[in-house]
This record gives structure tokens, C-alpha cells and sequence, in this order.
């Protein structure tokens, strides 16, 4: 019997990073250890007492090095694996979350002369100070009719990489002119763990505006939003970008000592982090819609082909798997909405019900919500809390609840709320097919993957196909574990493919949602209801709902 | 100085019964007493034993008698007020409370022979079982174009007595051939208590579909939906109906000595509970609008002519104040919308700060919606939870709430709720004047009055009108005690019209409610966002409500 290999996942989120090693041969989770960042997310005041202006959330890219040496070491040491058995690394990261750096990769953040400067700092992706550059760049590229455009519903957003870079530029001249790199947190932890500078097509196709065919956005379209902007893309980024599938380098011997690894060991290029749960969840062909199901939802599918399909977020050839385009839609609130629900909905006698019988609240609504028929007692809602992110692309959309009656109870609003967001699942699957892209089977992953299985039969059942869940609970880190197999390659104990890897390292659960036929009719029957109210609040024929948020502005 | 003189009102209710004297000069009022009927509302069982069919309610006319010597000594004993002294008696009842008598009044219910038949027994104004009736009433008199119609909003409803009636034919004829008499209970105590049959034009103007230009519907028409039907005016009402404001007669010895008053002592025709409360909140005059607040909303107004107005449910000459027309409207759920939402929709968190501040749920609600500007944090709902009653009376109609972020709190869902049911008030004020009926000043009377400021001043606020607030917090009885001071006439030491007897004897609180105007300005843009969902989903555009309605059934 040869003697077992491993990979190592690295999964960089909001508040942790955490590290997985897998098993090559067989996916098996070894060892897992988590930490969180010193620092966490910055929105009041830097470390040293500056203030950070509204809608601000910083990190400490130091942080992101400091959890690595003690998270690998501690995996190792739990697993009782040699270094020499770990046989590629793979990182995914949140994005876009992005790092002004010297041209070394020194962190400007962390020279003395930057230490107090906001702008100096790394800007996590949920940081939205960005809206004004986001407008200007929206508006320029729709009159300058910008091709990029298309590949992302015609609209780009205030957490990408160049609207973040843009207001540098306008609010921090100083910092934005010392930094000789402007760079995703994956790519710049990549760069740091290899010694080079190997930027992922994932993280700049989606959040960089980048594609194969085009590059980045061109100089002329730069220039005209700010005079010294032209040359932002020649100055600060690297146009040589890199799909999956191959190392980006391997481990220098300074990080190889620090982590208790081999020196050279393979480390892929960086992931986004939902791109790698698709891995985790076994998926590395087209027509398998993967749902990243959790605060909100991100959808993401495979084509051979990019085809321009409106009213999807983003676009990208070898996005995920070098060699198909990666379709990326997704919901702004889900379980959102049902936190929302369960904090501001839930009477006090269903939180002591719940209490008497032992059980969280979440669990006590799904019991009951469960016993109520499709259709939710006649209750039906838009599921637009925060927005609509795909289809419509609008962010001044919001809710809706419609055909409550005195005898309304809790668990129908409920129900109707899992219901309206599993039709904004099929809208986006609709809004796929009808463009030509399949969506034969979903998988499903993340928190509300793991815990609610009304959700996932009403989801199959509304959108009429099989529904398989990732039997990973981190299927982002597989993913990277996943990516860190196939940067080994055959030649190095992992994978030449990532159909191979996929197979052999990601599995879903034995338990299959199979849509059912008699909730399927009364959801088809319902959908069109949907649709109705979709249509008509959606795409102008009431703009109710702008009006109502402007009225509170 | 002379000897002051009372007027007793006798306010009958679902639950209970409520004697209130009242001094006629000031309005002052001296004492009231309340007694439940003993046997109450009947929904299950006969006190015999025997079941009744669903949706009925029935009630016993042996307890309006029986509650009847109790409070009316009890007043007379607290006050320490003479016989004498109490120059006229009112009685107001809830309506239609329909009886099947002998022709000399007997109740049939309280033959032996008919004590284990539900259909002998009074049908309460809430028993919904003569549904069916009331359709096929419904589509014949619209096939046959019955001018009835017109002063209905186009539709009768399954409480009224004719439907009922029909009802008792069809199910239990040998009890309709029994009966001599078919007659609401505020009529038949009348007749009881001074020996004469003298029917209301009040009752008979807005439950028996009677109108004293044409009066009852005609023989062809209740022939058409029974063979046996076609005679049932000419055997068992009477066609001579009274208005108020003379004395139906002069009380019975035998009742006067039971009560412990004097024989002879005027008695009004009976007025329906909320026609009470418009005399009650002081107003005997046109163009005073009076809503009469309570699980639901009545809207009355008076004006000169019957003008034949759409979507109003009930139109009737001399419906309180004799030579003026009444108009009746309804919203069917106000203050169960708020109760359904204090049970439904209040999170734990709240009832504990409610109970830690000393307070009710609603107080508490009232107080953070008090806090939230006009506009509800950008909430807008349409507040059908039961249908809506008038404009539209459609009963298939249900809730809707749209405009919820991530940010909406309760109290911002509350005060929506609130601000939907101002937005349906002023939706029937203006059904109102756009036919020509004005509507200048609002009245406010019933529970949600006393308690809520803050849906007074909404209220205010949405239909650009002052709102003043009855002083009487039983409205009711004080209008049926104003009643039986108008029927003892200036020559029996009571008043020769209502106007004059309101002015002096109905009050309303020192604090009105003034529209401010900028909470005005902000209702107006909101009612025009109310109007065109009330339009889209009210009258067609979209049927998504009915659908659901079904979708459940």
C-alpha cells in the first residue's frame, strides 16, 4: 500500500482563516483548525486610533500571515502528517479584497508613514465606501458602451477592485502614488507563500474587470474619470494572469520553515472563496448549479462557452475550471431575510414553545412551516430585502409580503419567505436556460445547506430538478484543497484534471432532494404568481418600492 | 331651580347588555351598569344540547329580558334617581339580530315544541351560515337589475335578515311556517317593553334591504328564489317602519313595574349600535363624519339627499336623523389587523421591554411607531386582512406590506398597519365627495379612539381633516339614551330634535386632532402610492390575492 498523500486547504473569510488537510486519494478531512484575525474587520478605528470614514471595513493583511503560522502548524501536528506528505496548497480568499503594496508586496499599511493612513489598509470586500466611483464608472462605461459591461449584467459594483482603487486615488493621492501595487489579498498571500507575483483569473474576471479576450478596461476609459487614473492598470496591476490548474510557485524556504512544510511544495493560484465551494461540492463540469446558500446566495454554473447573458453577474473563462466560463449570479439576502424574520417576526410564545421544547427557533419555525401545505396559507412574498443582485440587478428593490389574513400565522410568513427565495433561485436558473446555458442539476452548500431541509425540498421542488447537498460542512476549503491537488499535478501525487479531483476528493451526502410532483404543480402554479408581482414591481410598471426608499431618505 | 330630568340608554352588544342614565340637561352621565347574557353567544350546542350547523351564532331572547331587570334597577338604585325623573328610554342593539315570533311576539325558540330547533332561536348578527342565500340573492338581483341594489354597494351580505330568513325556509321550513313574526331583536324588545310592534327605519333601512321610497324588495323577486318565499313581507314583517325621533310607545305596566319605572314612560324605535354612537359622538347634522373605531370601522355620515353612491354599503333616509339620508361604511378589519400583529408578529424582546417599562404590548408598539416618521421607514401596506367592506366590497381581498429592508423593526410594520387603514378611511371619505356627499369634519368613538392617539393624529394627518373625539367612552348608550330624550319630546321634558338634544347632552374631548402640515404633504405622495397598488390589486390589474385566496381552499 503507497503510502497516503495530502493537500492543504487554506479558506481566508471575513472573520477567520481556516485550515484543512485532505486526504488526496480520498477527500477525507483529516485535520482542520480555524483562528481569527487579531484585528477582525476595522469599520471605526485603525489599531492606532484613526478614524475611518462611514461605510469603511478594513484588515491588517499582517493578520492574514500571523493565523497562517499557527493554523498549519497546529493541522500537521493533529494529523501526525510529514511535510514531505503534503503535496500542494490551495487558498481561497474573500474578494475584492484589496491591498495597496510597495512593488515588493510590502503592505504600505505597515511602513510608519502609512500607519495612520485608512487608505493604507486592506479594504474588505464588503467595504462599500466605493458607491460614488462604482456611479461614475457605470455611467462612463454605459456611454462609452464598454464591452465589460456586458460580461457583468451592465453593472459593476462598489466592492470591486477599481471603483476601491479609484477613490484611493481621489481621497489618498499620497497613498494611491506609493503604492506600486494594487492587489487582491489572495494574490498578495500567494506572492508572500511563493516569493512571486501570480495573479488568479478568478479574482481579476470577477472582480477586476479583467477577461481573456479583452484584458483589463482599457487606459482611455481610465483616464477619463481621473487624469492620473490612465495608467493605473500599466502602473499597479499584472496584465499576465493565471487560470487554475497550475502552481503559481512553490513554497520559499523562509514559509516552508514557519509552517513546517517542504520548501517548494506546489501553492495554486488564489480562489475566490464561493468559486472553491463549487469544487468542494464535487462540481467541476457545466450544467451542475452550485448554491453557495447563506447570508445570501451565490449561484454559480459552467459552460463551455461565455456566452454574454444578461442579468448575470459575472462572467468569466476559466473562472473556476480553466477552459469553461463560470457563470456567477446571486441573491443579496437569504438567510438574511430569514435572521431578519426571526428577529423582528417571532412572537413570544413560539420563542418559549421552542424553549419548552428544547429546540433553537429556527428549528421550531421549520417544524411548523413544514406542516403548512405549499403555498404558505395563501402567503407570497418577493424575496428583495436587500435588493435584487441578479436578473434585475437593482438595489433599491425590496420586500413584499402578499395575502396575509387574520388567520396568518408566523409559520406561513416563513414558509412564504423559503418559498420566495427558492423562485428568486429559479428565476436565476431561468434566466440561464433561456440564454442558452443548461442548469440540469443543483448542489447545494454552506450554513443554511446544513441545517434546513424544508429550504432544500422547497428548492427542489420549485425548480424542478434534483438537489444534492456537498457532504463537506467547508466545502470552500476542500475546494482549496481541491485547487492545491491539481497545482501538484499527476507528476506530484495530486491531480491532472479537476474532473479527476473533484471525483476522487469532493462528495455529496447520500440523501437526494427529488422535486415532488404534487408540490411541483402547485409551485409552477404559484411561480407564475410570482412572476406577475416580479414583473410589475421589478421592471417599472410600479416603482413603489424606489419611491418608498427615497421617501425614507 | 327645576328638578333635573334622566334618559335611560339601553345598549345591547354581542356580549353583554349596558343601562347608562344620563342627565338630559347636561349629558352628564349618572350611572351605568353592564350584565353578560347568561347563555351568551350559542356556537356549538342549543343550551339543550342540540348541534348547530357551522358558521352560526346564535343567542337566546330570554337573556335580553333577564340582563335587563338587572341593570336597569341597578342604575335607577345607583343614581338614586325617581321613576319620575327618567322622562324616555332608547335602545340600541346589534343588528341583523333576527327572531322568528309568533304573531303576538313569542319567541318560537321558547315553545317546547321549537326549543331543540336552531332555527328558532335568535340568529346573531355574525352568523355567516346563510352564505348561499345571500349569493343567490346577489345574482338575481343583479339578473334582474333590483334598484335595491344600488343602496347597497351592489351587494347584500349573509348577515342581513332576509338572507337569513330564506335560510330558515330552506333548512327549516316547518319553523318558517311557524312563525308569525320574523323581526330583529332590537324591535322585538321594543314591542316587548311597550306592547307594540313598531319596526326601525334603521334596521329595516340597512339590514332588511328596505327604503321608504320603495320598501321591501318585491314578492317576484323572494318568489324567484322560493316558492314560499314570495309572501314573506306581507306575513311576517310589517310595512309600516318608523324613523326616530317620536316614541314607539309608552312602557308597559307590567314592564315598568319590573324595571322600577314609570308606566307610560316613552320609548324609542331601536337604533342599530353603531347609528347610536354617531348621535352619541354629537353629530346629528351633514357633513360630520363620524368612525366608529373598533375591531373593525364603521364610517356614517349624514347629508341631505339619498344620492345613489357607489361603493357604499348602506344608504338609508331617516337612518338616524329623520329627514336625513345615512350613509354606512366599513373597513371589515382595524383593530384585528392590530391585534393580529401584536399576536403574530412582536418579538420576545419586545414583550419583555413592554413588561420591564410597566406597560401593554400596545402602548409600547405605539410609543416606538410614535418615534418613526410618517412613512412608516418606508413601509406601505394595503390593510385587506379581511376584505375590504366598501369601495371595492370584495371579501376575497387580503394584506399586503411592501417596502421591508434588512432595517425594518416592528414598529415600522405597526405603524404601517396604522397608516393602511388612515389611507382606507380617507379612500371612503373620498368615495364620498367625489359623488357629491362632502365630508368636512371627523368624529372618532369605540375602543381604538379612547386608546390610540397616534392613529388619531395619523388619521388626521392622511385625510387633511380636523378630528375630534367623542367624550363618551360608551358612545352607544349615551346615543340611545339622546334617542329616548328626542322620543319623550320638548313637552315631556326632553328635546324636540336631535340636533338640539346632541348639542346638550353629547360631548367631545377638549383635544381635537389638526392635520400638520408636513406630516400632510408626506401622506399625500403616500396615499398616491396606496391608490395605485389599491387600483392594480383592488380592481383587476392583478388578481394575484383571489388566486392565493384559492390556492389555499
Amino acid at each position: 500500500m503507497p503510502k497516503s498523500s495530502f493537500a492543504l486547504g487554506l479558506d481566508y473569510g471575513t472573520e477567520s482563516a481556516r485550515a484543512l488537510l485532505v486526504n488526496t486519494a480520498t477527500g477525507e478531512e483529516i485535520a482542520t483548525a480555524v483562528a481569527e484575525y487579531p484585528n477582525g474587520v476595522i469599520e471605526q478605528h485603525l489599531p492606532g486610533g484613526a478614524a475611518v470614514e462611514p461605510h469603511t471595513s478594513l484588515q491588517d493583511p499582517r493578520d492574514y500571515l500571523h493565523v497562517l503560522q499557527r493554523i498549519v502548524p497546529e493541522v500537521l501536528a493533529e494529523a501526525d502528517v510529514s511535510a514531505e506528505a503534503v503535496i500542494g496548497i490551495g487558498i481561497d480568499f474573500t474578494a475584492s479584497t484589496v491591498l495597496p503594496t510597495m512593488a515588493t508586496g510590502t503592505p504600505l499599511c505597515t511602513l510608519p508613514e502609512f500607519a495612520s493612513e485608512p487608505f493604507a489598509w486592506v479594504k474588505l470586500w464588503k467595504d462599500h465606501a466605493a458607491q460614488p466611483e462604482a456611479d461614475a464608472m457605470n455611467r462612463l462605461a454605459q456611454s462609452r458602451n464598454e464591452p465589460f459591461l456586458a460580461r457583468y449584467g451592465g453593472r459593476i459594483s462598489s466592492e470591486w477592485m477599481f471603483p476601491k482603487a479609484l477613490r484611493m486615488l481621489r481621497q489618498a493621492p499620497q497613498v494611491y502614488a506609493a503604492a506600486g501595487r494594487f492587489i487582491e489579498a489572495g494574490d498578495w498571500l500567494v506572492w508572500q507563500l511563493t516569493g512571486v507575483e501570480r495573479r488568479s483569473a478568478c479574482q481579476a474576471g470577477y472582480k477586476g474587470m479583467w477577461s481573456r479576450g479583452d484584458g483589463y478596461p482599457p487606459a482611455a476609459f481610465l483616464q477619463s474619470l481621473h487624469p492620473n487614473f490612465g495608467e493605473f492598470v500599466a502602473e499597479k496591476l499584472a496584465t499576465d494572469i493565471h487560470p487554475l490548474g497550475k502552481a503559481a510557485g512553490g513554497l520559499t524556504a523562509t514559509w516552508a520553515q514557519k509552517l513546517g512544510l517542504t520548501p517548494g511544495t506546489p501553492v495554486a493560484v488564489a480562489l475566490i472563496d464561493a468559486h472553491a465551494a463549487v469544487l468542494g461540492s464535487s462540481v467541476a463540469e457545466p450544467g451542475k448549479m452550485v448554491l453557495v446558500l447563506g447570508t445570501s446566495t451565490c449561484h454559480l454554473v459552467m459552460h463551455d462557452e461565455p456566452v454574454p447573458a444578461q442579468g448575470v453577474a459575472g462572467i468569466v473563462e476559466d473562472g473556476i475550471v480553466p477552459g469553461l466560463a463560470a457563470y456567477e449570479s446571486g441573491q443579496s439576502a437569504v438567510g438574511d431575510i430569514f435572521a431578519w424574520f426571526m428577529r423582528n417576526m417571532v412572537p413570544e410564545a413560539y420563542a418559549r414553545a421552542a424553549r419548552d421544547a428544547g429546540t433553537d427557533i429556527f428549528a421550531h419555525l421549520e417544524r411548523l412551516a413544514a406542516a403548512v401545505p405549499p403555498g404558505a396559507g395563501g402567503v407570497l412574498a418577493l424575496d428583495w430585502w436587500n435588493g435584487n443582485r441578479s436578473t434585475l440587478m437593482d438595489a433599491h428593490l425590496s420586500g413584499l409580503l402578499v395575502g396575509m389574513t387574520l388567520a396568518t400565522r408566523p409559520e406561513h410568513i416563513y414558509r412564504a419567505l423559503i418559498e420566495a427565495t427558492a423562485f428568486g433561485t429559479r428565476a436565476i436558473i431561468d434566466n440561464h436556460t433561456e440564454q442558452g446555458i443548461p442548469v440540469d442539476e443543483l448542489y447545494a452548500c454552506g450554513g443554511l445547506a446544513e441545517r434546513n431541509a424544508l429550504l432544500l425540498q422547497i428548492y427542489a421542488d420549485v425548480t424542478g430538478r434534483p438537489l444534492r447537498v456537498a457532504a463537506s460542512s467547508q466545502a470552500a476549503a476542500l475546494g482549496a484543497a481541491i485547487a492545491g491537488a491539481v497545482a501538484a499535478g499527476a507528476e506530484g501525487g495530486g491531480y491532472a484534471s479537476f474532473v479527476e479531483a473533484t471525483r476522487a476528493m469532493a462528495h455529496v451526502r447520500d440523501a437526494m432532494y427529488e422535486p415532488q410532483p404534487r408540490a411541483r404543480a402547485i409551485y409552477q402554479t404559484l411561480y407564475a404568481e410570482y412572476q406577475s408581482l416580479y414583473d410589475a414591481f421589478g421592471r417599472g410598471t410600479f416603482d413603489t418600492m424606489k419611491r418608498l426608499r427615497q421617501q425614507v431618505l
